[in-house]
């Protein structure tokens, strides 16, 4: 394919996935904000389950200017920075690049189309438990997969092309019809387990599920969440919180991405997970007054965060 | 009327009230578990709003037995330490010994009625603000008001000569034919504002309402515990929540009962406030979203709490 990829957000996600694609050879470009010269001299170092690598020469900028057009942007910086995006994006367009958001939560395919054009707009759910150690080391817990689709369309020839690369670098791929349904869906998991690790007070995914309340708490929430999607007209199954539950009952305690954004001070994708969820489901007349309960006490606690 | 009035708790509320009488020349017999020499050295000081009275001389006493037969029986211990009750009762006792309970929260005059009688059970609803300085010295902030009824019956004559005794004592009282309805009544402003400012990290009245995504919380938490009681059959009208707000928004900041619990380390009300009206609520096939999520994350919070 020899595409040109341009990735925006050199976190956890973007550098783990940004790795894996250079190192099985395609044409990689990162915009890397605040200083560059730890990953200029050292690369990027991926460990973890079986991962053991390192890509030591990497293409990084700070400027998307000096990057310049590329056929796959992929953005991997966090909700909250998403107006950054607006002069960021332009100088890596050409007529025909893709725009793929690897965002969490609700809203951000819609940020990417308003300012760059819906018809560029893909859309991708990671499932991955990864961590950054230092700014050029990344660690995966589990998981991997990427779930792509198009915003607003059924999966396209290009969207199979994108899987098929990131398959060729060992990124597990599935492509979806409906990625607004498959949001919905992981939104089941992230407004219960970011919300609740926060809300009661710093916990992991394993205290969640081994203490009675949460574990109840969470049955609700999801119950919710299913309900919600359902009056937006995304058929959700009655019963898939099961998978979800499954899955987190056997997985090692994790700390979801909002927890650790709040131990480390970072801003919180609050609007993406829980404010934009309740809008939508309000706007199609139904309510969500737990996961409501959860965006108000979230949104209080960073904004006295941020007082102190 | 010359009634005998003992007084099981010497909390806040209890020394409060019980000094209120003794002043005003009633026989008052305070139950003190723990030790009786300061109170037995100093009596009792009670300041705030306009008052400012010694009860140089109070009839204490570590055992109820000691204490002996009275006509009221007050208790104003934390609905948490019921169970102490069924032994501590019984030797104050006569055949017509009313008890009284100026507890918070729903299913204290079940508690009472289920061990010593319905027919002996009277029902009050503190509205005040203190606090306790020491062993021997409360503070009341504001209000005092309590509002006294009869459980499961109208007022009878004997909830007049109750209230006219609170009265002669200068303690603001007046009487109900429907006590489980000023209870819902008032859970309309224990439930969110006992419940937010543990939940929110320890923050007072005035920083609740100041909140907007609080103070919206709080409506919705208000409007949903109307619903539940109009489903448990008592008929709060729709705007109940507007004197709650109103009287909040213009009360100097306070913390709740259940966060000064909460900040000293004190056994929380959890079941009386949060609990046991969800459980009416459900039985009544209503729902309390909202109330369930907070009664499950201070559940487990003070679960975490006593851990440590």
């Amino acid at each position: 394919m020899g595409v040109r990829i341009g990735i925006i957000g050199a976190g956890a996600v973007g550098l783990y996935y940004g790795a894996k694609l250079a190192y099985a050879g395609c044409d990689v470009h990162f915009l890397v904000r605040g200083d560059l010269s730890e990953l200029r001299e050292h690369g990027i170092f991926v460990r973890g389950q079986g991962e053991n690598f390192r890509v030591p020469k990497i293409n990084c900028s700070n400027s998307t200017g000096e990057i310049g057009p590329c056929d796959l942007v992929i953005i991997a910086l966090k909700a909250t920075s998403n107006c950054d995006l607006i002069d960021l994006v332009p100088p890596l367009l050409h007529e025909n690049t893709m725009v793929l958001t690897l965002q969490n939560g609700l809203g951000n395919e819609e940020f990417l189309a308003a300012h760059f054009g819906a018809e560029r707009v893909l859309s991708g759910l990671c499932f991955i438990a990864v961590d950054r150690h230092s700014k050029t080391e990344v660690e995966r817990y589990d998981y991997g997969l990427i779930i792509l689709g198009e915003f607003g369309r059924p999966a396209q020839a290009r969207t199979r092309e994108v899987a098929a690369e990131l398959s060729r670098a060992n990124v597990k791929c599935s492509v979806t019809n409906d990625i607004a349904l498959e949001r919905w869906r992981k939104l089941i998991w992230n407004i219960p387990f970011n919300g609740l690790s926060i809300v009661a007070g710093g916990i992991d995914t394993a205290a969640i599920v081994a203490d009675q309340n949460l574990r109840q708490l969470t049955l609700s929430l999801m119950n919710e969440i299913i309900a919600a999607a359902n009056k937006c007209g995304h058929a959700l199954p009655q019963d898939a919180w099961r998978e979800h539950m499954k899955r987190t009952d056997s997985m090692t305690g994790y700390k979801p991405s909002t927890l650790q954004d709040w131990e480390t001070g970072k801003p919180l994708e609050i609007e993406a997970i829980w404010g934009e969820p309740v809008r939508r489901a309000a706007a199609a007349g139904a309510t969500m007054p737990r996961t409501e309960l959860l965006y108000g006490l979230i949104t209080t606690m960073d904004q006295h965060r941020r007082l102190k």
